[in-house]
């Protein structure tokens, strides 16, 4: 690990251990601004909204807080030696940004969503599908068990994955980011036993609620011990791992290496989807199966004052342009179908978004292989 | 009109001559990324892509042009005297800021929800159980017909309070916003048959597009006449008008003037939405009926760095405490439901904000009327 990892690392580390101190803020400016409100106003107010509703709130952020803290304990025994405060006092001034914030709360939405009982029916929605599109392209029988081989870019906190090892393939899930990474981690390898932790993972969600019960309320995960979603053989490193990195280098000498890749709500994260196509292509076998589900909503799309340079590189194609490139590279699309998903839903909140997604199956090289075979006219 | 307001007034007719060349700015960065794209890259493109689609979505900006052209030309007529160019060299710096643009983009999604054949289906989940709830609480015969008044705050491009005069009420909708006032303007006095003027509303939408054809694809407005959905005896403006102004500000004075006030996704846009209840439980006779539909997204909720003060007094509350606080200001509340509704939905785009409503009606004063006529125990 380089310096600049090395110091990246140690940051998401300390966002982690400084979470609670971004919830006080919240918290804070929400008390200010009913301060600022007129005797009669808030004479109007729930007794509740005063004062216990508050408090309750600092409750909700300092069990997400002892998650987190359990989450850098385990670490230590992973990455580098990293020197982090025990304990952060978190109305001093936070030292990590707040954008380390923002995924610090997209990771807990990501844990109802992959391993929380109310996350069922949105995983039944895109994992469900994959899974049935996988099974009838690259059957598993007792002689192939555990040797066809997949790889799931974006693979976010497990789940998607390891629901394919139980199918009895070799498996690989692929993830950028450190929160997901460290968060995985922590529920592949600690999460012994059904209903483990118990979360908060939605007050950060200021608008659309019905009541406060909906904004506090807990979440318990895994609804299912990890390991007993597999077999006694499949829990080894050699059938089921998880790769930390940039999914374009970490992949880069990769060729006819798998028997499938699996995309689920990932394409969109490139600032050139051409390059992910590309490299699927490459990395798979010929006649492997690229199987894809998700919407089009390009990460890079909107800078906005960011001076990222992913945001001057984004291409924003269409489905067809997608699939028209693909199709150029030597893929033959089969099995499109459109399929309504959720994404990290909060089922009480009054507003959600609702995917329509596009379901395809890419099988490399078809056309390739058909050419020579075919008669001459 | 003082001279900030006028300011303001010219600034948005300003913006709208120069709509062109905020697309074009799009346009031009589209082309720009794809330059960049390897040769490789760029031979994997469909043809369309380099070259068609960016001129035909020039072309879909410039027919969006011609509509807020004739906007600006018949405003002369209503407002004072601007001086405005007949023709903006979109290709020079533009003098007006982006945020107007976004408010441009965001009035041609209203054209579609309010005055499309498109946005019926929205217009059903929303409008109609509105005016259901309207006939049954303040029933119209033939002794009260256009008798009782209906006022609707945030009344966007005025569809609902049309509807609502079409009913037999006395309807005034009141509107803050320069965009939709002009534009309402437009629609009710110019559009004399359906389908008068086309529109490319979705050449905005970069993202979850299925295809070239579903960012650029027209929409006629309106789907009927306005002046086709008023009896006779009700074009006139003692029956229906449109009042521009802010909510809190124009209805300042009115004490027990009203007999309805019909909020949709309205409340929400409220820096202190007790300010809001406080003025409408005023506003009304007593006995008169608040009705709401909408979620909860409240406008003021986050600032990010902008620093308009209303990001400094905004208050989420829950709809829970929305109901204390109206129950608190002497409102009954009966006949709550929850709605699923959609809000300037673009059909085609694999991405939709859903959001579950809530529904309700609120009686004033019936706790104070009955008090006295409770019999002492």
């Amino acid at each position: 690990m380089d310096r600049e990892e090395l110091a990246h690392y140690t940051e998401v580390l300390l966002s982690m251990k400084e979470y609670e101190g971004f919830v006080w803020r919240e918290a804070f400016r929400k008390k200010q601004h009913l301060k600022r409100l007129s005797d009669k106003h808030l004479k109007l107010l729930p007794e509740a909204t005063k004062k216990d509703n508050i408090t309750s709130h600092l409750r909700c952020a300092k069990q997400n807080q002892v998650f987190w803290d359990d989450i850098c304990e385990m670490q230590k025994g992973f990455g580098p030696e990293v020197d982090l405060p025990t304990h952060v006092n978190f109305k001093q001034p936070l030292k990590t940004h707040p954008r380390h914030y923002h995924k610090l709360k997209s990771t807990l939405h990501q844990c109802v969503r992959d391993w929380a009982a109310e996350g069922a029916e949105e995983r039944a929605s895109c994992y469900s599908p994959i899974l049935e599109e996988l099974k009838r392209a690259l059957p598993v029988n007792d002689s192939n068990k555990y040797k066809q081989k997949v790889l799931v870019p974006g693979a976010g906190l497990g789940r998607l994955a390891l629901e394919i090892v139980a199918q009895g393939y070799i498996t690989e899930g692929n993830e950028f980011s450190y929160q997901m990474l460290f968060t995985s981690n922590f529920i592949l390898n600690c999460a012994t036993e059904p209903n483990a932790f118990t979360l908060h993972p939605w007050i950060d969600n200021q608008c659309n609620n019905v009541s406060f019960a909906d904004f506090s309320r807990p979440v318990t995960i895994p609804d299912v011990a990890p390991s007993d979603l597999l077999e006694q053989d499949a829990c080894d490193g050699r059938v089921f791992s998880m790769c930390a990195g940039e999914f374009l280098e970490v992949y880069g000498n990769d060729i006819g290496t798998w028997d499938c890749v699996v995309t689920c709500f990932f394409i969109d994260a490139a600032p050139n989807v051409i390059e992910y196509i590309e490299a699927i292509e490459r990395m798979l076998k010929p006649g492997g199966v690229w199987i894809n589900l998700g919407p089009l909503l390009y990460h890079w799309a909107n800078g906005d004052g960011d001076d990222d340079e992913r945001y001057d590189q984004s291409i924003e194609l269409t489905y067809e342009e997608v699939k028209h490139v693909a199709e150029g590279l030597n893929f033959t699309i089969t099995n499109e179908a459109r399929r309504e998903c959720l994404y990290t839903c909060n089922k009480p909140s009054m507003l959600r978004s609702v995917y329509q997604c596009v379901q395809f199956t890419a099988v490399k090289g078809t056309r390739l292989e058909t050419v020579p075979s075919s008669p001459a006219k």
